[in-house]
Formats: C-alpha cells, structure tokens, sequence
C-alpha cells in the first residue's frame, strides 16, 4: 500500500531535508520516527529536497508500507486509522516536523513525478541595520534602497518555458535543464518585506537562489531587466548573479 | 540634549519593552548597555510599552544626555558623531535588539507624546495541524476554515473616533479610552497567512489583543459582524472576546 504523505517543516535547525548517513536532516528523522513507531525501516520519498536550513510549508512525499500495519479489524484502512495515525507521528516528532495529512494513493502515485505544480518564496528586506524580528525569516539586504521597479520587470522574463542553464548550479548531472515557470512575482507585506514567489512545474540545482542572486543585481542597479532578460537567453552559469544564502528561502507548496 | 532613538527588537526572549527592576526587558538592556557606553545612568522613554513576547519592527523613544557626550573637537554634536554612536551601541547590544538610528530633536520633543501613528499587525494562520515556520511569527488557529469575509466586515467598524472601553483591559487607570483608528484591515500573505493591520493614534492596554479575540469569534461564527459592530458600541469589556496570545503582535511603526 502507497501512502501520500504531506508534511511542513522549519528547516532551521536541520542539515537539509534528503536523508544523509547519521546526520541530522527532515528525512532522517521521519524515517526514524516512522521505524519506532512501526518497527520496520520504511523509505520517504520526498517530491523534492530542500537546502540546509530551508523551511517547506508544505511539502509531500510517499512511502510503502504492508497494509496490516494500518487496517482495523474487518482488514481495511479507513479515514480514521490514517489520521489517528498523523497524531501518534507528530507526538513522536520533534516540534519543528509537522505531519499535515496521510492519505492511501495508487501503487503507481510518485511524489516526484507527480509534482505538477511546486511553489517557493523568497522573503528578503531592505535595510541598513538588522532587523531582527525579519531576519527570522527573510534575507538581510543591508542597504538604503532597492531598485524594486526593476526587480519586477525582470522577474516577468522567467514566466514560461525556457533553459534555465543560467540559473542552474554548474555541478548539477541533470541534462534536462528545460522548465517551465507558471508564475513569479514580487509582494510587498505590511510587515516591510518583500517576497519573491515563484511557481513551476520544476526547479534546478540552486536556481531559485541563483534567480534571487540575479534579481538582487538588478535592485542594486548592477544590472538592469533587460540583461537579467539577455542573461536567461545566453545559457551561461557564469553571466547570472551569485547564489544568495538560503535565509529567505522556504517551499511553499506542492500540488500532485 | 534631547535624543530620538529608533529600534527594533525580536520580543521574544524579553519580558516586555518597559523596565522593571532587574528584570530581561528591552528598556533594560539598552539602559544596561547605554550606562555600560557613557558610565552615567540614562533613561530612555518610549513611545509605548509592548507586551512580553511582542517584537517590534520600529519603536521610537528618545532619552536626555549631556551634549559634551557626543561632541567633536570644536563641540558641536554633528551626524556623523551619531551615525557612529549607533554602530557602537549596536555593538554591545545582544542581536535581538538593534538601533536604527539615533537623532537630536528640540527639547520639547517627547516620544509618547509626540506618536501621532502607530501600526500593529497581529499574524495568524488556520490549520489543523502546527506549520512550524508560521508559529515562528503568527498566532496558530486551529481550525479547518475561518469566516474571513465576515472577518473583513467587522474590522471596517473599528475605523474613526470611538470610545474603545469594549476593547480595553479592565485593570487600566487611563480614563479616556477614546481612539482614532485610521486604517484597519486583513491582508493575506502568499506564505498563508493573514495579517490584522491596524494604525491609530493611541491603543489602550491589551486594545489590540481584544480586537483580535472578538474578531476571532467572528471568524468561528460565533458572532457575526453586526454583534462585532454592536459591541464597540457597548462600551463593556465583559461583551467582548478574549484577550488573545501575544504569539502574532508585533508594532510595525510609530511617526512621530
């Protein structure tokens, strides 16, 4: 039986979400939760990973396990076994992993290739000393004064689908590098951050971090919307920006 | 010589913004730390007090000094003297508290007096289930769905002059509990959550905490907007609802 398995979490403390040997990341510890609670080694796998120290809102994946774990005594897994299922899984869970929702999906559902629609944001503010209510969890942009116009030109330019060589990590095996971009933009909160949300059907290695790193450039008026415009044309890691820390960056929603 | 000093402080480790005898709160670490810089002891005055928890993006106060302090060789007390007092204070603050800036104003100058506008958000987010980055800066409702529409209603009430004894905490000496609200609203961010942004000349002890309750049981249909509206009108704290966690507040502004 495939369970689909959604799931929020602050990545603060965590060396990332995709599981690593003896180390401290959101899949590590699911799957050791998922072990003493069932006493057999299941495997998560996740629609994606996020970087050390990034957060997901809501993040899905899917595991397999033998249906006997779950079935109530006529032998069938119903709504209720799997939510009473979700709260005995976040009592054995640290306080910063959230269980949303389990729900059974056919044998053929993959969290991964079923992820139709992923979307992150960015969360940054402008200022030339710390804030630190915001650096909780936005980017410190230690300036005056952002050139936000610009900024919103240029974001337009990644909507559709294009090759995002330029804005992919240059260590990457992916071949593919064609995705498609659903929509991008830049809100401003009450609280005086911006937040740069990007929806897509898929990201590269770093390329949320690699477009914010661009987009920057184009607020601070090293660049302006129509090079960031030549800049995802040319195909070239080394014409886009530098990858921002990860400080803004949280997955704000899978759809499959 | 009068000084104005804009801050911002992460609230939550910090009893409260206002001093109390060796007590971890905001007034007392700048204090500490500004007896620490120029060995005499000062008194900074705020615009307000906020609650224990309560951050602040900016606050404003202002505090006296003798002008020798901060003078250069041929004694005048210029900018550049100020902008380097604030990297120093900064310097010694912890990082959960940082000044913005620091000015000279007249003598007549006074930081709660002078507050013509203040901003307030207070954060929430609706889900069965903790998101753990949200609940770093937002209330946690845990409910399926909240009657936003009707939410949204009721806020518009609170615009313009009233008597807000409805809203205001029994134990409180002040005596005119009139208030003019400028603006009052719900904004939804694309992170999922909703702010409550509220500006006003002056807020009454617990005001905004009280709002937020009542506004609350609109939104659980408990009551609707009319009652909402009725209640201000009321002028009874008993009609209104319950003081809310200080887990979503955070003082956004003051313009003085």
């Amino acid at each position: 039986m495939r369970l689909k398995i959604e799931y929020s979490y602050l990545g603060r403390e965590y060396n990332g979400s995709q599981k690593q040997k003896n180390n401290n990341t959101i899949q590590n510890k699911i799957e050791d939760v998922l072990f003493n609670f069932f006493g057999v080694r299941l495997e998560l796998v996740a629609s994606g990973r996020t970087d050390a120290g990034v957060s997901a809102i809501k993040q899905i994946g899917h595991f397999d396990i033998d249906e006997v774990f779950l079935s109530n005594k006529i032998g069938e897994v119903v709504e209720k076994n799997l939510a009473s299922l979700v709260i005995r899984l976040n009592y054995l869970l640290p306080d910063d992993i959230r269980i949303l929702r389990v729900s059974k999906v056919d044998s053929n559902y993959h969290a991964r290739f079923n992820a139709k629609n992923k979307t992150y944001a960015y969360n940054f503010y402008v200022s030339k000393v710390e804030i630190p209510y915001l650096s909780q969890f936005c980017l410190w942009v230690k300036r005056d004064y952002i050139n936000l116009d610009e900024m919103k030109k240029a974001i337009g330019y990644i909507i559709g689908t294009h090759d995002f060589t330029s804005f992919c990590a240059s260590n990457t095996d992916v071949m593919d590098k064609v995705r498609t971009i659903y929509d991008a933009k830049i809100i401003s909160s009450p609280l005086g951050y911006y937040s740069i949300v990007i929806s897509g059907n898929g990201f590269l290695y770093n390329m949320l971090r690699i477009i914010v790193g661009t987009l920057l450039d184009v607020g601070y008026d090293k660049i302006n919307s129509d090079t960031f415009k030549n800049i995802l044309s040319m195909k070239d890691r080394n014409k886009a920006g530098k990858t921002v820390k990860s400080d803004g960056l949280v997955l704000v929603d899978v759809v499959n």
